[in-house]
């Protein structure tokens, strides 16, 4: 199954920083950074309850937010991009903390 | 349709903070933010096409990028969320400059 996953972390923290690290390293272990923080996934269910499981692990659920969206069949065709296109570098970027 | 539109804009500079702005400016004109750089909108193919206008006339191609997920039908099944769920409020975040 092809997932997107977006997430936002609360970076004002040290905590923070430290939850945006770990989820970060999660979502790299598993699938293929498009943006900061989207990533999009190709795993089988028991692999995504994997994932799903280590994040709420990570995350505090009162400050950070993680949406999952199941693309679907044939998602090669829902997907367009303008601009940078699957070229992610988090070294170059600031928001990387 | 059901669109997710996502954004990366570079923030280095203070002509990628403007643009940031703007892009996000478009968003919040067409949709619901549910997360930083995460917007959902329900729009017709016609508004699609005019969102996208706008974007390409303020992105630079070489430095930002956004990608555009059609979710299709029974969209509200595709979607699962960790955390805060749409509540996202920009005031209080410090990734918007």
């Amino acid at each position: 199954m092809q997932i997107l996953l977006t997430y936002d972390v609360e970076t004002v923290t040290p905590q923070g920083r430290k939850r945006l690290r770990q989820v970060a390293k999660v979502c790299t272990d598993y699938g293929q950074r498009v943006q900061n923080s989207v990533f999009e996934l190709n795993v089988d269910p028991a692999t995504l309850v994997t994932i799903k499981s280590k994040l709420h692990g990570i995350i505090d659920p009162k400050k950070d937010s993680i949406r999952i969206y199941n693309l679907g069949k044939n998602w090669e065709r829902r997907v367009e991009t303008m601009g940078l296109d699957g070229s992610y570098n988090p070294e170059s970027d600031l928001l990387m903390l």
